[in-house]
């Protein structure tokens, strides 16, 4: 059984530079009358970059909803229309200086499905290479390395709290011990 | 070193049943001016119901910011100030009509630690015993009881999408591996 709510009206309350707002009136399959708040967001693109001694690279940076410094994946917002595959590598360099020889796609992820329709793509990146860092000047972010073995901890005692990271590092190890990757 | 961004001026552009909006004008830490747009949500919770068979309930429903219907595990947006693990109860009794005879805090995941302020609550219930479903009248899902195998591969797959779903499995997965749990 399908459970589809058509759009009835549809109303943007905002646009801004990261997303923009709308909210439509839609129309229930009971038939009744209801509002949906949606945020508009172009996606991101995290990645997992593991170096030949199996380490991960991290950012730490502080991300202002939460007032709080987090340790995620290397990630970055979607331009509209862009390649995922390309973002994630380009991220990648921006925010550690690294290049990947190897590159692969992990996951597709829906952080907020309730309210955002926003998209979130998953790459595993190996045979690294060290280039350069091209910080944004109003970019603010420090870059650790840590083993993997020690960034799944992190994921299991709560200090990883980011849902991209998360996902990834946990994916990841699975898939490994299944040996499917 | 510490990133911190000050709060220089603060304006809501957006308050709504599910979500409000804020634009905020920060002091990055080179002193330079910015903006961020953040969604203010009162957060949620998500519960991973195993029941005696190790099957695990999920629930399939239509997300309009997507426009398709997905597979989660039971879950509801916290009432402001409510309490997270009565309200991962509430929502199991009456999205699917269980009651847990056992339950404990999984974990807390930040979905879109960029823009939004939202934090999820994961817990894990077992001890399962049904009541009765109590569904809103305008609320439209199926409940499905999906093996604890089964559905890990659909989180290796790319079947499940949904980050709380995918992070609560995957999660408990390597705790069970790991003897934690």
């Amino acid at each position: 059984m399908s459970h589809i709510e058509k759009t009835v009206a549809s109303k943007e309350v905002f646009s801004g530079h990261i997303l923009k707002l709308r909210v439509d009136t839609v129309e229930l399959p009971n038939g009744n009358p209801s509002t949906r708040e949606v945020v508009e967001h172009p996606g991101g693109v995290a990645v997992l970059a593991l170096d030949n001694d199996q380490a991960v690279l991290f950012v730490r940076q502080y991300r202002y909803p939460y007032r709080q410094e987090i340790l995620e994946l290397p990630a970055g917002k979607l331009n509209y229309g862009e390649d995922p595959a390309a973002c994630g590598l380009r991220e990648l360099e921006e925010e550690t200086g690294y290049t990947a020889g190897s590159y692969q796609f992990l996951a597709r992820v829906y952080p907020s499905p309730g309210y955002a329709d926003e998209v979130l793509h998953l790459y595993l990146a190996r045979a690294l290479q060290y280039r350069a860092q091209k910080l944004d000047p109003d970019e603010f972010l420090t870059v650790e390395r840590i083993p993997l073995e020690r960034a799944l901890s992190l994921c299991l005692d709560g200090t990883i709290t980011d849902a991209k990271t998360l996902v990834a590092l946990l994916k990841y190890n699975e898939l490994c011990r299944r040996g499917e990757i």
